[in-house]
């Protein structure tokens, strides 16, 4: 730092896209602090190391920080948020960051709350200097996401791109998620960890398009499919050349403004990239992307093979939790084995692709640390009593699972099942859920929230998130919370419905499934709407206290069990199917 | 328009102070288009004249426009809201208005929408030289609001506004909301139509104030009690000259900016107000005034006085709706003659002041129009039969009131009887609502419209308003809305619930009580808050179908009804207990 004058220097521990999963080369934040956690910002000043993170890291950050950090507990009373936290340094004070790992709207932030004389540098990868075993970008192979998958072609979703363009007046959009692009042109790869995507930028005209991606990773059906589409393939690393060339006055023909706009979203388009359109003289429009809205309602072939693909995936969880409970008695197992186990079942399924986010499994208190990560060597032994939550999911050619199940392995209080069975009812008022169009995801929160409130309870966390197709499986833009920005509920929407309860020492409570709102009825009120349950994992009847659930919540479990047995029994074996028959039993 | 050379005049309708109700001076846009309706604004261009107003008053406005006029339908698919549409005016053009009348806000979107060779004149009264005999603007009696009904003291209440000035760092406060200033100096008046507050401006620093307002019509008490606080009392027409006056950087010590600040609410602060601060190079703080926020948080005081309040005045329209609904047979009733007919029985209780808006009493399926009014001779005739609404509410000292029942007259059909019962689960599923501490009134909106969705039916408005205490029937800054911006709802907050069902053609119905925000309980997850309903008039169980509701909603309302026997019983005479007794039975 002090060679290069640097008198601040911020470590997001992000990759140059912002996506939520990365591989070594982007793991700065522990290499730095020690840190594992999957949240967290660092600052770096001469006399002093900073690490920001939230609630749910506070006991994982004490124990794993090395010497010298001082650890800010964001979302307590007086913490400020890293960018706000900048104002604080002395007069003419230089920040500086890997421009590539801080989004524009990040260093807009913390350009707003700087004194008038503070420098900038975004062009400081300090860490690259310092760490000298520091991992490869490694890339891998990129293919086609089949039609028979995606059910709408490149060309069909560029056009729909287009005209959104057109109505904002974009002339211009550069695509730095990831997702999104892989969405957009309908391949896939491996080069994030749990989310099948590729490096890759896009940079869309009216009338043109290029592709900027490893050249040489592309598979060559998915390269021959890309080019008849009249796609501009160029490598991955020209892309800060490009727009570093590009003139929008020269290279936009027939601009709709008076001057060529680019269409950016800048939380995920870092600022290097801001950086350029800016020299160019861009006139800049910030907005979501196009392909996120577009993506987020799935067309009619996504909903089919994602109803496969549940189907499979919810007889696998099932098989799995048969053997655990059913020989619980016999099974010496800890957390961290769990995964390993579980997946044994999902690895056989056809077009499994991998684990779509780190098994989460908490046995009793360790399940109130809401995103608890067994670590071997430090996890708990499961015994045959209490509850065990287990959160996974797996990615699929035709789709992406997330599901939780709280299950019982033996004696549980009547405080567990009073729990279990408000979480059901909260779970239940969600999925049971029938609304105006117009609703956004936080009134919808309220459904499952109400419950809850009623028995003076509550969960800090939203109700659910958006999730992908075999994408990622955090993926908006709408969610159920509180704190949800005002998206509404479209039909085809993907989302998690997953209340819970969390008792400090005590428990964790979580019953997850997914739901796609669909159309329900129309009359001179307005349009309704409506969820379709589409995870197929029975409920642990062993926790629900019958009384507490009205004569409608009643039926709706009986019928969501009926529903699971007609669905996954013919994946299961004989014996298997007996445990079901049990296990989806009438209430 | 032409001597002026003003291409487009604009005329918000509006008074000095953006007040909801106010007195002939001000009726500028029935005086200009001949529409009646409480909502619309005009712009007169050299070849057109336009009218723009919402949905409640399009059929109102298209029988009452005068010819030459255009109806501009507000909320329909294109139309522009009038400060866009200034936009497509030619190049050049001159937009003049009324300043007095134009909000701060307003203006700043104008001119955000307008091309930058627009001129503006702020100045020009067009009004006065054509209305000839425009009405006087009336002052009339300034009363003090005793400390037995404000429970606080102004003193008490500077303090309060004085300490939020400081933590957002304004050195000065311009309070232009008449309602903010009656409540902070503990006054009332008689200057709008049903708001009883007095024409006035408060400057505050924060070591001295002055108050303008009519100083001749002060109470010799009240002035009293002012000066003794050193409030600087002047007279309300010297406000503009001395906020010209004003020089920030001399007359401001130890400003804790830069620069010295005033604090505006740019949605209660017209521009001319603005004009001149701008002059003076103030720094401009635009926020909700302080005092709104202050004041909807009802003190001990207050609340003791609502109740006693609500109790007479339940009484009174329990004692008028036995008169109709025991004597219908032999009435002959029309729509208009209801309100005096009810307010005989309001005028004769302590502290009455007058009506807090203008009733609404209609008949069957004029009740489908949700902002009815009566007009003499244009009316419904009231038979025994169906449904008959009315919506009322009274100006005490001690309170003031907002009270909606749908009254069964005769015979009335099934399906009219489930849309009564629906109202009512709506009604009972907020009035019981609990939650935690932080929700909104979007989202506590919610509990009222899920059993209207579950049953596919909707109504196009929101759940409730904020009330004032003695002071606007209608007041923030919470209400319950799906709209509504991101306002907790607080201890002590009143408000309405007033779900309803609006059938065009058929009928309309509504249950509105008055709820105030309590505590309930605190634990692990947090604070706890619930509703206690402080209005008491039976609800017309003739329409009730029991089956329809739950074991909870009929012990809430069995409930409900015996405490209005018991708070409201002595205010009737023994027959009318007789009837009372059959009105709150259980069921």
């Amino acid at each position: 730092m002090k060679k290069h004058s640097a008198d601040a220097y911020l470590i997001t521990g992000l990759d140059a896209h912002q996506s939520e999963y990365s591989y070594g080369y982007w793991h700065t934040r522990p290499f730095v602090s020690g840190f594992t956690g999957s949240a967290g910002s660092i600052v770096i000043t001469r006399d002093n190391a900073l690490l920001w993170t939230d609630g749910r890291y506070f006991l994982q950050a004490e124990k794993e920080l090395r010497e010298g950090f001082t650890l800010l507990k964001l979302g307590q009373n007086g913490t400020p948020e890293v960018y706000e936290w900048f104002e604080n340094l002395p007069e003419a004070s230089v920040i500086a960051y890997d421009g590539r790992t801080v989004s524009a709207e990040l260093a807009k932030k913390i350009r707003k709350h700087s004194q008038n004389n503070f420098k900038f540098r975004s062009d400081l990868d300090l860490i690259s200097e310092i760490w000298t075993n520091r991992p490869e970008i490694q890339k891998h192979e990129i293919y086609e996401h089949e039609p028979e998958f995606s059910g709408k072609s490149h060309a069909g979703k560029l056009d729909e791109v287009r005209q959104k363009m057109r109505k904002i007046k974009a002339d211009a959009y550069i695509i730095s998620s990831l997702d999104d692009i892989a969405w957009l042109y309908n391949f896939r790869g491996s080069d994030l960890e749990f989310t099948p995507v590729a490096y890759a930028y896009a940079f869309i005209t009216l009338d043109a398009e290029f592709l900027f991606v490893g050249k040489d990773f592309l598979l060559d059906d998915l390269k021959e499919n890309l080019l008849s589409c009249d796609v501009n393939i160029k490598d991955y690393d020209d892309f800060y050349s490009f727009i570093s060339d590009m003139k929008p006055d020269k290279n936009i023909k027939n601009s709709m403004l008076k001057h060529p706009s680019v269409l950016i979203n800048p939380q995920r388009v870092n600022v290097l990239i801001r950086k350029h359109l800016e020299e160019r003289m861009w006139e800049i429009v910030e907005s979501a992307d196009i392909t996120t809205n577009l993506k987020a309602i799935k067309n009619e072939t996504e909903l089919q093979n994602l109803e496969v693909c549940q189907i499979c995936d919810g007889a696998a969880v099932t098989k799995f939790i048969i053997w655990l409970k059913e020989n619980i008695q016999n099974l010496s197992l800890r957390e961290s084995e769990i995964h390993d186990n579980l997946f044994e079942f999902r690895k056989i399924l056809p077009h499994y692709m991998g684990a779509s986010f780190s098994t989460i499994a908490a046995y009793m208190e360790n399940a109130a640390l809401m995103h608890y990560n067994p670590q071997k060597g430090a996890d708990a032994k499961i015994e045959n009593k209490g509850f065990l939550l287990i959160d996974s999911g797996a990615q699929y050619k035709n789709g992406t699972t997330d599901i939780t199940r709280t299950i019982v392995l033996g004696e549980v209080s009547d405080e567990m099942k009073r729990d279990f069975t408000l979480v059901l009812k909260s779970h239940i008022a969600l999925a049971k859920a029938k609304w105006l169009y117009g609703a956004t995801g936080a009134e919808l929160d309220i459904f499952a929230r109400k419950p809850m409130w009623e028995n003076a309870m509550d969960y800090k966390s939203g109700t659910g998130h958006g999730l992908g197709y075999f994408l990622n499986v955090h993926e908006g833009p709408q969610r159920f919370s509180q704190s949800a920005s005002g998206v509404k509920i479209e039909a085809g929407m993907v989302t998690t419905n997953e209340p819970g309860i969390y008792r400090e020492g005590k428990w964790g409570i979580r019953t997850e499934n997914t739901v796609v709102a669909q159309n329900d009825s129309e009359n001179e009120f307005g349009r309704f709407m409506k969820f379709k349950t589409v995870s197929y994992v029975p409920i642990d009847l062993d926790a629900v206290e019958a009384d507490m659930l009205t004569e409608e919540e009643i039926e709706w479990v009986n019928s969501y069990h009926k529903t699971v047995y007609e669905k996954i029994s013919d994946g299961l074996n004989a014996s298997e199917r007996e445990v079901l028959k049990r296990y989806t039993r009438e209430i």
